[in-house]
């Protein structure tokens, strides 16, 4: 079968590997839309980083290494159930939970196994990828999504990224939440805040992010902080209070500190943003509000809420799908485009 | 009446001012004991920061400037009820929760007063304080220890520290908890979730602050980052898992790196220090444990709880009283010895 594998520095190829076949207990899948995401990019341009094997170093669960299938991030169709597995059958539509997980460890052991000591993620650790015709996952990372169209089901794999970071957050209807960031997991996390009742303020620079967030509705008010005094304009919306939760989606200190400064006393900072820089922390203030900041990492069972909070139509993920392409521009139309028009683009689909 | 009053860097005088009167719903005090904290030191050496008000700058709530009464953590004797105050009698031992709030902003309304907007404290920002021959107090701040002796009692306040920083982190009776610093706060924090069943690991490098973790009985087990690696002895202790919870009690970067690294994925670090300088923060070690941190601030209701803890000999206050002095060696014997002979003395009470 076809699949696009990843080698190394902006070095994917579509190679032609062994299909693989359906064991007791798994699924195989006929993958359909593959979305990047900001990771990706980072092991295309920047080289393998962990959770990515590098040569030589297999990955402790899957025992691949480079090369490997490439894309986390996808839906696809049920070609085969293997022996034991039930609620699926040939021809439903699925999403992935693409995750690596030895089930031995303290974490797995309670339920967060999104934080296994020996965490891969399917699509870069191995186990396959969204780009390949055919992948078999195990059957409790598969996850029905209905008659949902199959390219926005593939962004449910960001959007349960930011369920889980909004899960976490204690954020509860009716709150106030600020989001420093409007890229694609800052717009998601206002989706899932907005379809769970809340009062979403988005503060962003970029114009066209800006734009995207007015216009898919996820945004009750978006401040930009080259303009708007961010601190100053958060307690004047919620009545000289501050925000209940913040949300850290851009992974830059000016974002971090500005967040720490809006929240009210007692409020939560949810970091979901990689930091390219280790950022200080304004201990006083942490201390002043007795604020509470807490890291997010993928997801552990929070796809279900997902697809269903897009079902009920109380998220519209039609507006983040920007551009779809096939894998042979993957290189040209994906990952270059996102690096050079980062902020026109939402989500590049990418299709075998 | 005699009371020392601090007018700047170095510089507390015993006045004679007037003695203040009983009102309605308040209780006439005479302090009997009070302790010296870490953060009167850092007033006394190095001038007036907040909420310690400046001269020309009366803080909201008291309406008072420098020279003002000294001395926040105090035991004393109940001489006279205002009308209105039920529960307590002349002779009644009781001690002081010195917060000045002004019942009005968002965190009073919602009970968090030690996260009041116009936070003051009793013996540093006006309202009298413990170094004086009588204090009027409102009724809701003054709480009654039994037959606790007096100069025990005046360790309550920083106890309540401790015991507000380990109720916001969630510690559970068999938690391990991993302690940074045995100084007073890390003493008193670790006596604490000794009496609530956890089991407590302390990481001290001073001789003599390590010698007091353990001759006092509130740890476990006593580290020293110097010669032990406090990571993987903390993973040993537990099983592989990591410390449950951590409280960061030394104020820096070493220390707040380490208990990142010694905590079990989702664990909890408790800030109770202050930071000379903004600590960085390992954001990667944050997202993938999904780590909290959270800071603590003063008490709110938490000194009920501290006094039966010590009422019912769950936590013993004796091995933490270093010296007592009087008021007139307060200079040479009190602040200057807690900096010259910081890892001999834990508590320093003055009497007037």
């Amino acid at each position: 079968m076809k699949a696009a594998r990843y080698y190394g520095t902006e070095d994917i190829r579509v190679d032609d590997i062994p299909e693989p076949d359906v064991r007791p207990g798994t699924v195989k899948i006929a993958p359909a839309w593959t979305g990047i995401c900001g990771g990706d990019l980072h092991l295309y341009f920047d080289g393998p980083v962990s959770p990515m094997p590098t040569a030589g170093n297999p990955h402790p669960l899957s025992g691949e290494e480079v090369p490997l299938v490439f894309g986390h991030e996808f839906s696809g169709v049920v070609e085969e159930i293997g022996d034991g597995v039930e609620g699926l059958a040939p021809g439903d539509s699925v999403v992935v939970e693409p995750l690596l997980v030895c089930g031995e460890c303290f974490a797995c052991r309670e339920g967060r196994y999104n934080l296994c000591a020996k965490l891969g993620f399917i699509g870069m650790s191995g186990g396959g990828g969204g780009l390949s015709e055919h992948i078999v996952v195990e059957k409790r990372f598969v996850h029905p999504v209905g008659d949902m169209p199959l390219d926005q089901a593939a962004l449910i794999e960001p959007l349960s990224v930011s369920a889980h970071g909004v899960r976490l957050s204690g954020a509860r209807e009716g709150d106030v939440a600020l989001i420093g960031g409007a890229g694609p997991i800052g717009l998601f996390t206002a989706a899932v805040l907005k379809a769970q009742g809340a009062t979403v303020i988005v503060s962003e620079m970029s114009r066209q992010r800006k734009q995207k967030a007015m216009d898919s509705g996820v945004a009750d008010h978006v401040l930009d902080p080259k303009e708007d005094d961010v601190v100053a304009r958060t307690l004047e919306i919620t009545g000289g209070k501050g925000a209940d939760v913040a949300f850290e989606c851009a992974g830059v200190q000016p974002v971090f500190d500005t967040l720490l400064g809006a929240l009210k006393p007692g409020g939560t900072l949810q970091v979901l943003a990689l930091y390219g820089k280790a950022p200080t922390l304004d201990m006083m203030s942490v201390l002043r509000k007795e604020v509470r900041i807490q890291g997010t990492m993928a997801y552990a069972g929070d796809h279900p809420g997902a697809i269903r909070m897009v079902r009920e139509g109380r998220i519209d993920l039609a507006p983040f799908i920007t551009r779809k392409i096939a894998v042979e521009d993957l290189a040209k139309e994906g990952m270059r485009r996102l690096v050079d028009h980062k902020d026109e683009e939402v989500k590049i689909l990418v299709h075998m």
